[in-house]
């Protein structure tokens, strides 16, 4: 029985994690379980799960729904419930699928406990990569990544040695908006950068998808999952999402992963490894694709991406600003404050205005995200 | 230095073998070569690599060449010879690169010698499987393949347990013809059946592959190799030959080995396992493939692979007489003596007067491939 704690257990990867366990209940035990704001859905999955420990985003929030906890649940809020969750848990492995920057201190938290961690929150590598990767490192922990291009190389990556690879590649669908040209992007919808072609996701990895945010975001959690310098990152157009990304090696041999487009694939996996274990997800067929299309990255259309290899390379606090600023730059194009365009405007501009500090402890990190976003909010 | 031997240096595999092994000189020592009646390249190739151990196909050849070996050079010829040269020498990995079932005896006894076995001849695991990976079993040796399609799927299997493993598929490009219909083969010339779309192959293996005989004869080796059972292993016709092959696992992933179509990879794969070294060998862009196709394996235009499959199932001497029987039809074929659908005929009308026989030892097999040669001659 191998005991997990889930952290965003309500979000579109905390519920797939939670089904893929439902999938496998003689195997798996939830020991935390922790939420934002869905404390309906959250009190089904403790009713459900049963949880040793469970925590919600406010105070107002748990006192609201204390009353609804089994006898003998543990209830906790905010930053510290999303640490009590994770780190404070019996659970062997933690699967950190907080959205955003907030998920950095509850993953630094469970990592120096020692858990193994299922790593959906992107933001810990992009914002923390150089603490988190020394963290775990010094103590003995597996980053197991539960993004679908991460696990792809990490599983293209079973059995080799890192010294005979040469170059990752990464594919991009190219997100809702991948035929339009940057003259047609001007006057593009809420509703419409909200229709992802291949992935059935939230709201902001939506949009983050249209713009190459995300690809950008995956680039730069590439560099520290797998320890490979940015020249050796690559980025693929391939519309259909089959081919999840792949590593080329040495002797000009490619490994890829392929399959649907079902996020519980990577997620099982992460809880699984290094087995594999049988899965309800529909297989591939590929003679029923019949077709797969591969188009190089055009970094003038998606210019968030080229932003995000030069961040990358700054390094420093640097990849800080860039996510931040998108942050809340997709926060208010999605309330209609601002236009699709203007997300990249405004990830442009906070960068051009920052000065980069290197190897940044966490929390000058902190502040330059604070800082980014309240000038992101006046851009 | 690793120490190789090369059974069949001047065929098309043996000199792929060979520039491998140039283009890391420090890496190799060749002990010994042997090929059949090529002995202009064959001498070359000794003055270049001075293996120790030299030989050729028949007593009158060796005689004939005898004076342009180096001294110290032993020299032998035929059926001995080819152990000699594999098994005989103080080779840690023999490549077993000769075409056709005479291959077999040879390669029994490298690996009886407890040398690691490169293994192109596809005969050995087709007409002796049992025997072979019982043989390797027991001697603790293992049996790298070749081929590009085993290759590919021995790579995808790095790491992995074979217990998670659900179905392997080799890919298949369809050879010459494989955009004709059956009523448009009945004309077709050995010229045309030469000209295979993505590979520079030998011409026997170039037919094989208009008459996907190829593909099963890989069917029937992937079972042995990998100890899967028929159900589990399928083919996917893939026009462009780029994914190799691939693994499906039990979570529904797909782990596949994608390159231009160059044996030099395979065989260098096999040279260096588990490592992987630098290749000269062009890499694969996938932005300039643009596009890979898949179409379900149509068993009613490619007859011979549904036999193989029968074959395979019923396992024997089956495989054996499929084999011969090619063979044979294959080399009146391009003696222009019989029509290219003549040798789907005569394969079949081979197995029909066959009443084959579980676990033969080698002299059934031997018995029945000579047997089956000698009837498919006439038919």
């Amino acid at each position: 029985m191998k005991k997990i704690s889930v952290l965003g257990s309500t979000g579109s990867i905390g519920t797939q994690t939670l089904d893929v366990i439902s999938s496998h209940p003689e195997q798996f035990q939830i020991e935390g379980l922790a939420a934002g704001s869905n404390s309906e859905l959250l009190i089904q999955q403790v009713h459900t799960f049963k949880p040793k420990i469970v925590s919600v985003g406010t105070k107002e929030l748990a006192e609201r729904i204390a009353h609804e906890m089994p006898a003998g649940t543990k209830l906790y809020y905010g930053d510290e419930g999303l640490i009590e969750a994770g780190a404070g848990s019996d659970a062997e492995m933690v699967v950190t699928a907080v959205v955003g920057s907030m998920g950095l201190p509850s993953t630094l938290a469970a990592i120096d406990a020692g858990k193994t961690i299922g790593l959906a929150n992107k933001e810990t590598l992009v914002t923390a990569g150089h603490l988190v990767t020394a963290l775990a490192k010094d103590k003995g922990v597996r980053l197991l990544p539960i993004d679908s291009e991460h696990s792809a190389i990490f599983q293209c990556l079973n059995g080799e040695r890192m010294d005979d690879v040469d170059i990752i590649t990464l594919t991009a669908s190219g997100g809702s908006f991948r035929d339009l040209g940057r003259d047609q992007l001007k006057d593009v919808t809420v509703e419409n950068a909200l229709k992802h072609p291949n992935w059935s996701m939230g709201a902001k990895i939506t949009i983050d998808s249209a713009t190459m945010v995300n690809k950008g975001l995956e680039v730069i959690e590439a560099h520290w999952l797998f320890g490979l310098p940015y020249e050796r990152i690559h980025v693929l157009l391939h519309p259909e999402s089959i081919i999840h990304s792949f590593v080329q090696f040495k002797d000009s041999s490619i490994i890829a992963q392929l399959g649907n487009p079902d996020m519980r694939v990577p997620i099982q996996y992460a809880l699984t490894y290094p087995e594999r274990w049988n899965a309800s997800s529909p297989k591939l067929s590929l003679a029923e694709a019949g077709r797969l299309n591969f188009r190089e990255m055009d970094y003038d259309r998606f210019p968030c991406l080229r932003l995000a290899f030069e961040c990358g390379k700054i390094g420093g606090t640097a990849p800080t600003v860039y996510n931040a600023a998108n942050e809340i730059a997709v926060a208010r194009f999605l309330n209609r404050e601002i236009s699709f365009l203007d997300i990249e405007r405004i990830i442009e501009e906070a960068l051009n205005s920052h000065n980069p500090v290197s190897n940044p402890p966490l929390e000058m990190i902190q502040e330059s995200d604070l800082l980014t976003r309240e000038m992101a909010g006046r851009l």
